[in-house]
């Protein structure tokens, strides 16, 4: 295989990197990178977004929910419309390219989508979703969600670290709950959903491959889980008398991994706090998260059942109470195979002939979006051993530009296919 | 074994705790029971024992550190001085024994003693120590450091929650920092130290015993361990590639458990904080404490060995790096045998022909007084379980009658020994 890129692509990839450093340093901290969803930074990020879109020659706009969106019409104003985007929210400590890489790419392809003045049989909408990751209240894909139509009203009440309820942060960031709904897109309005995303793991890299198709996004269930025993002085509480919280969350963290390998399933304890946390006395309380993920559900679930299962002998045997709560759920996310196909032969037009197929081990706002329309993604090789959430994260410029060709040639995979979709049903008419 | 109770050691019991009660009325908030260092409640509970002091026959007087001190001289004026006392401070939330008990029987071991015109070969002191527990400074032992001489005037600028420096304290007081060195005794005048306290633990509760004699006061080691490792995407990390400081951590945690259990030392982890926090983020450091307490340093430093053997193989296997740093650390301070047998036989004159013998797993001001002249204790049963620092800590009317008959024979155990000595000296000249 010898990857040939185009005229130009190089110098485009350049200027993506450049936006994802200028994005960088719009976050909450000067030592690190934090955006989180309806934050000044959220703000600053969506305006110089809604900038660059301006600049490529698309009509932008905020949506209802904070999503950053723009339009170019296609053949004739008010066609369906092609979504092309990814996130700009990240979480703390983030790297700079996870979900910010696809939305600068999206804006390229619509740029020279709209220089090259080709007729498409769509509109391409490119849009910037907030709070893929949850970060600020827990509940992820905000954004996308709101897209799709499924935003529950229960999500109004969540709260953040500093007790402030989604509610009143949407009314500071000034925008109204009660406009919330006109966020939604309607099935008949769209032709599908297009994301590039940093593949935020190690497979491309090991494989020695620059892009990716991806099959499905796997599904994801998140607890939180509270064991409780009883505070007391370290010095005077016997072991036989102790029930120390942080010892039994131990075990279970040990065994949540133990379980996770064994299952081929992918399961992290990321938060654990323990509680009062005084450094003479036995903690009586610990708060931490479970995070599930398989390629296919009935293995998630199955893990979950051990989990759960050695969470409550651990509980039985040392005197401690165990409570779990769902806090996240999302079954795992097929791409369309029709845009699975336009994707490889994006793949395939940059010298890659037999593409690469992977499944996501992360979420996306594909699967939201899928609530509404097909969905289907391209992956970017992630440097330094896939690292992601992390500001060690890293792509190379030439991949990008790998991924500026695959992604647009996508686009016209996807125009070539609404074309010949469109003669058949006028033969057979 | 049957105790048996002195005359009149019942209402004095009473009149004892009835003062507890009164002593736990002075604090800082009317929710709970905080009594700290150099507090206007400080300047009045040392008033209201000032004054019981005077009423037992005593000539009382407040030390250059804030110490309430009072005296009644032996068989003549100025001999060495053996002194009887606990602390008056209190942590917040406290319960109203820790401390208070032992100068209240101190008080009234020594009203008994005046009564009798028992003409003593020394004189008796009683002392009412404060910031024992170091809850307003974190410095602990204070009043007793003074006392024995090793205070170190870097603690002049200590601040407290409010950002006032001890010496402000201590001025706003009425105390002069320049005098503080006029708190501490030389060792030629004085003869030991006796504390009874409260045990703040379950072994006298679990073997149904009243009283035990104390063989030490344990040392005690604190640290704050780093575990860090890499940070990732919990989804697109494979186990293979992870370097998950918390599973590292909690793999220590539990084993920090084991080698305490099997080395008969006290080992816990108090605080544990996993960063960056993310529900879907591997964790990339861990922050965590280790306090570790011991009948003997041996054991204590032996265990300290195995839990940074642990740690090192752990980091090595998990491709993390393990810190750790001293925070705090005492050596465990030995009773003196002859003042043990003092309290062995005083609680032997309640009936116990074999008394119990426990080492503190808690610190007290006979750590700082050791340093000075030799020290023995004497505990006090605790009930519910041992509960301490906490308003649910308890002793009952009947123990704490026995505790008085036993601190006044343990006393008189004393007079006899130094009459002995004196003999053998004069008898050897």
């Amino acid at each position: 295989m010898t990857p040939r890129l185009a005229s130009g692509s190089l110098a485009v990839a350049e200027r993506v990197l450049d936006r994802c450093d200028e994005l960088a340093a719009i976050s909450s901290s000067p030592e690190l990178l934090e955006r989180v969803h309806l934050s000044p930074e959220h703000r600053r990020a969506n305006d110089r977004v809604a900038a660059w879109m301006a600049e490529a020659g698309l009509t932008p706009w905020q949506d209802a929910a904070g999503n950053q969106c723009a339009r170019l019409e296609g053949a004739r104003a008010g066609l369906p419309a092609l979504l092309l985007g990814s996130h700009l929210d990240t979480v703390r400590d983030a790297g700079r390219y996870d979900g910010m890489l696809g939305v600068l790419l999206a804006i390229e392809v619509a740029t020279r989508v709209a220089r090259r003045g080709e007729e498409l049989p769509f509109a391409l909408e490119v849009i910037g979703f907030t709070d893929e990751e949850g970060a600020r209240f827990g509940n992820a894909l905000l954004g996308s969600r709101a897209l799709a139509g499924g935003f529950d009203p229960e999500w109004w009440e969540d709260r953040d670290r500093d007790g402030l309820t989604l509610r009143e942060a949407f009314v500071d960031f000034g925008l109204d709950p009660a406009r919330l709904p006109s966020a939604a897109r309607r099935p008949e309005t769209l032709v599908g959903y297009l994301e590039t995303h940093i593949e935020q793991g190690p497979y491309l890299e090991d494989a020695d491959r620059a892009l990716a198709v991806v099959s499905s996004i796997a599904g994801a269930r998140r607890f939180e889980f509270t064991l409780t025993g009883v505070a007391g002085h370290a010095g005077g509480t016997p072991y036989a008398r102790r029930r120390d919280a942080l010892v039994g969350a131990s075990e279970l963290v040990v065994a949540v991994e133990q379980i996770g390998r064994a299952a081929g399933v992918i399961a992290t304890v990321g938060r654990l706090q323990a509680f009062p946390g005084g450094i003479n006395v036995i903690p009586g309380r610990v708060e931490f998260t479970l995070d599930l993920r398989a390629e296919h559900d009935r293995d998630r679930d199955a893990a979950l059942a051990d989990i759960r299962l050695r969470a409550r002998e651990i509980a039985d045997r040392r005197g401690l109470r165990f409570e779990s709560r769902e806090i996240y759920r999302a079954d795992a996310t097929p791409c369309a195979p029709w845009l699975q196909e336009a994707v490889a032969s994006g793949i395939r037009r940059t010298g890659d002939d037999d593409p690469m197929t992977l499944w996501s081990r992360a979420g996306h706002d594909g699967m939201a979006v899928s609530g509404v329309t097909d969905v289907a993604m391209l992956f970017v090789r992630c440097g330094n051993g896939g690292i992601s959430h992390h500001p060690d994260e890293t792509v190379t410029v030439h991949d990008v530009a790998l991924a500026l060709d695959a992604f647009e040639a996508a686009v016209l995979a996807v125009a070539e296919r609404v074309r010949a979709e469109a003669q058949r049903l006028g033969a057979s008419r």
